[in-house]
């Protein structure tokens, strides 16, 4: 049987090209035991993806993904079309990591994104099928134990969220929200920081472009945060320490603001406040929580279902086009969830 | 009655000269109630106070110390001569935070240094009197909260202290040491290198000016480090930040190497690594864990008088002196626990 999946052709340089990629046909092996055939209905775009493209990945990160092959470790769902593995069915719906191809051979067993992505069945009763991308994926749990156990949310505390359009953000911003905290949000573009103090009715909330980071930051926050939650890394995280009360931490989850640079950038020159401060800084990766998976669906899944947790999605119809949409994600151009339909 | 003290001439720049300070005989007033008369025998010269000795200390900081008085917040010990307030007799040894003086009114109620620079008798039985400025005072308190609670040191954790010559990092390594770590120790000289190999018997020792910092660590511990006592910041950080395992954390107590600085150090650039590998690092100032110093004297107290703790000391001889101290401390010219006899 045939089919199609994107190969990278080139690391790219800066922004993403389409020319760095190739949508390929290829000739899918039978399946052996313990293995399942899915045909993959939604895929997963996430902006952590740009490390992986990188010739190098940071040390301790996930691999880069190799040249002129399928990319593996990309959370998708799909139907089951052939099982040879026990606990799985044709017709069942499943999320796994092998992503960003229109059919794919999983092995049942296989450990994959430390667990994130390894195969499961999924509940579409329960919720859309992409909902388990999002905000019953890797998104949720991200927002999910970043924010209760990673940032250790205390009553009381007034939280930061940049990036808080995308994903990951908008879900830290609705769970910190829904806790009764004051919750200011920011991101960079007015459509997406009108979006943040309508929709999602966050206390404050800024367009990072249209000033002086540390400015709007201070108005937004007078009297300081407690706890930030970073997407964003290099001015952010130095604005965050300069705003954060004693005692304060940060989720360090991701740094969106550095993915695409040839070289290291440098750190915040105000680290030392974290001393000064009492301040604790702690990074995590949310597929290093998939212990957590049942308390997140828990919490999310019936504020989910009873709407008081909106999770937008930006759907891009074809695989072919999951690049692009990727791009069009780090250039901040999306808001909420970006999946692709691939079915 | 007339006394002398040490007074803030002008804010340095850069190294510390005599010409900053001047040392000052003054008119003492009269005893309030509430307040006791010290004799200062012994005070503290910390690497720290150079952050006060800017004009402007770090947001979040003990304060500057103003200009042409007396400085507040330097621990002491010293002998009480005189006394207006309860629970306080002539001859009664104490600490408290009023140093770099020869004669200090003390209000025996006022909180000081958070705490830790509080009036308090000192029991000159259990251990000598200027054990109370090190290891049961400000360096013990800090290195046995970083260590255990801040760090929160587990069972089979590497553990690398630099400055590990210094004050706080040679209790640090010892302590580690003693609950069965191995233990990295590193600092800038041949002859502390070979201080912390021998009479701290440390697993792996190094001479950071010796070559390449990253390198010299890579050799040292060549598994990598579960836990970074951080005493230097700047490129000491960012050679622990690739050398840390996952899940590793640092107690970030000081970052000697900036104290001068007169422009703003940029932090690490790898401080992704933190995400990639589930790193905590958490700020913190010993003042801040007052409420654990019986804690750390049970722990400390026993060793130092069984020997199995040494706390080598730097003894300077006259106030007038204590300047000249601090910035050969800053210049990396000692080892141990400096302190100036003013009695």
């Amino acid at each position: 049987m045939r089919t199609r999946e994107l190969h990278l052709s080139a690391y790219p340089r800066g922004e993403l090209c389409d020319s760095d990629f190739a949508f390929v046909e290829v000739e899918l092996r039978d399946l052996r035991d313990g293995e399942v055939l899915v045909r993959n209905e939604w895929t997963s775009v996430d902006a952590a993806l740009r490390l992986r493209l990188r010739e190098r990945a940071p040390a301790g990160y996930f691999a880069s993904f190799p040249l002129r092959a399928a990319m593996d470790g990309i959370a998708t769902v799909g139907v089951v079309v052939e099982s040879r593995a026990d606990g799985f069915a044709e017709g069942d719906w499943v999320a796994h990591a092998a992503g960003w191809r229109e059919h794919a051979i999983v092995e049942a067993e296989k450990e994959a994104l430390g667990g994130v992505g390894t195969l499961r069945r999924i509940d579409v009763d329960a919720a859309a099928p992409q909902a388990y991308l999002g905000v019953l994926g890797g998104s949720g749990l991200t927002a999910y134990t970043g924010l209760i156990h990673v940032a250790a949310l205390r009553d009381g505390d007034v939280v930061w969220v940049s990036a808080a359009a995308g994903s990951v953000g908008l879900l830290v911003a609705q769970l910190a929200k829904l806790r009764g905290h004051r919750v200011v949000g920011s991101a960079g573009s007015p459509d997406k920081a009108a979006f943040l103090g309508g929709k999602l009715g966050l206390d404050a909330v800024f367009d990072y472009k249209s000033g002086s980071l540390p400015e709007l930051l201070g108005q937004a926050a007078p009297e300081g945060i407690d706890v930030y939650f970073d997407n964003v890394g290099g001015d952010h995280l130095a604005a965050a320490l300069t705003a954060l009360r004693p005692w304060g931490r940060v989720a360090m989850c991701g740094a969106i603001s550095e993915y695409a640079a040839s070289t290291p950038v440098p750190g915040p020159d105000n680290l030392f406040l974290a001393v000064a401060k009492n301040l604790t800084l702690r990074g995590f990766r949310g597929s290093s929580y998939v212990h957590l998976r049942a308390e997140m669906e828990g919490v999310f899944g019936p504020w989910l279902r009873d709407g008081r947790l909106i999770s937008p999605e930006t759907v891009v119809e074809g695989l072919e086009n999951a690049p692009g949409a990727l791009a069009r994600l780090l250039h901040g151009d999306t808001i909420g969830k970006t999946i692709v339909k691939t079915g």
